[in-house]
């Protein structure tokens, strides 16, 4: 029997790559060498461990799935592919744990003041700051995906209320004290002394907060985004941010990426930009190609995959 | 009926003072001004909200107890108190949620890299930074008290498997997977990816981790410190961050405080200093002034005070 092909053009290390060999022994397995194109090693691959790029699309005449090890499909969601037959794989869910804990980096730097105690060590200064306590209040989670849920399982142990809009119908994890979905967001901001942003980036969710959604937050409230930046007006963050509408920012991701030299968010106190890291992880790879073999094994069993992407939805 | 003396010689805020309206009706209640001596007004006073220094403490003649709105007790711990029958009251538990949060703030600083992440801000580089997650990492508590108990909680959320040291036999929360006492130190220790001090200071946690202490750590470890900086051999500690024993540690309170400008812990690098602030919160003078107000209850009921001290143990 023919064996069925399998190519990883993901960069990865020797040792996820001695994971593989827990694969069904029906796959015969090569990698795309660095310097070598996608395109004129695609033809009779059956399974892609990467992104189809868009000039490498023709030549895809044999693939059958294809499993990135991030979550964001922006870079898949071209008309050709999003037509194609191709079944697009993420790792959402396998990236909730680090992405939470980086959640949680952001915004307690901002309540316990580690920004300005840091700016204090330079000067070797001891010197009392106050702090916001969180416990007690209540975290607004946007999107209750496998991000939104390891925030909300984190916060309800910090003592957090916490509420979820997300807009997929959906039962109510032991986590959340109330979820809803989109027609509910006006009262679940006005509620939210904490707006943590989970979503991905979809036509829906592109500037979903814009200035009337940051005015229906309470004065003083916290903002997080460790998703993606273009879910957000980033000139009406910065508003909120200089009307003091915003106690303070944790952002991990910004509207444009890089983030411009001239953006404001730079610069404005209270806010902690990190640079798109917190997706890193020392487990992340693993994880993934874990989700990898394992969808192998079911491809080969004729079993559903796991984490098929709904190409219409855009996650 | 005489009515029973109350001084409060803490400054509270108005707000925090009206909650005194819920003081048994049998209480008098009055306030020690500003640049008034506590000695000049303690002679009839039968219950304290504040601190008895040692040249007061001759006036306290009728004093039953008093209640401290913190809760390490160094500065009632001179012979002259301790011998005397005076009733102390802390507010252990009552400083959990904020210390925890603030001992999440330093680690999760560190592993997620916001401290360098800073550092770029200021030249306006987006640049990626490797982090850690700690998801299925071990943390390691040392002292299972009130703070102990509220990192556990959040520390089993982030998906910690959680040990525990407490040198009293008690029974095992949920939260914690294993607990032992002292005798157990060692292999505790060789345990820890993360250690979190969580213990008081009395005699015999004095300079408990030094060198053997932090050889004991597994090699690339996390320590943080919201407790006390005695229970620390500071060198030790040194040590353990030059040699790499350490990864990072994330420290709210130094052996002499305020930290000396001379320190090392000032400039050493993945060390974050915070001003002894993890105490600060916007609820914690409403906190202690209800069980003040609840001992005070209890103590017209003829009932057991709460957060009573053991002066022996020293907490």
């Amino acid at each position: 029997m023919a064996k069925i092909k399998v190519l990883i053009a993901s960069g990865i290390s020797q040792e996820v790559a001695d994971m593989l060999k827990d694969a069904p022994a029906e796959m015969e397995i090569s990698f795309l060498s660095e310097g070598e194109q996608l395109k004129d090693h695609l033809s009779d691959v059956e399974i892609l461990y990467g992104v189809v790029s868009e000039d490498a699309l023709p030549h895809a005449k044999s693939l059958q799935w294809v499993m990135q090890p991030f979550v964001g499909v922006e870079r898949s969601m071209y008309p050709a592919f999003k037509e194609s037959p191709i079944t697009l794989i993420n790792s959402k869910r396998l990236y909730g744990p680090q992405l939470a804990e980086h959640a949680f980096a952001l915004l307690l730097s901002l309540t316990r003041g580690i920004n300005a105690q840091l700016d204090l060590m330079r000067d070797k200064a001891w010197k009392w700051t106050q702090c916001v306590e969180v416990s007690g209040m209540t975290m607004g989670i946007l999107g209750l995906g496998g991000i939104g849920r390891a925030v909300a399982q984190r916060a309800k142990a910090f003592e957090f209320n916490v509420i979820a809009v997300d807009p997929e119908p959906m039962e109510k994890p032991d986590t959340v004290d109330e979820l809803g979905q989109l027609d509910w967001l006006p009262e679940f901001l006005s509620r939210c002394d904490v707006l943590t942003v989970c979503c991905p980036i979809t036509p829906q969710t592109h500037k979903l907060l814009s200035y009337a959604e940051f005015d229906a937050l309470p004065t003083g409230s916290f903002f997080v985004n460790v998703s993606r930046g273009k879910v957000v007006d980033e000139d009406a963050l910065i508003a909120a941010l200089r009307s003091g509408k915003l106690a303070g920012a944790g952002l991990d991701v910004t509207y444009t990426e890089p983030c411009p030299e001239d953006n404001p968010l730079w610069t404005l106190p209270n806010v902690i930009l990190t640079s798109h890291t917190a997706g890193a992880s020392q487990n992340i790879a693993k994880r993934a190609m874990e989700l990898f073999i394992d969808n192998m094994h079911k491809y080969v069993n004729g079993e559903p995959l796991t984490n098929v992407v709904d190409k219409e939805k855009g996650y």
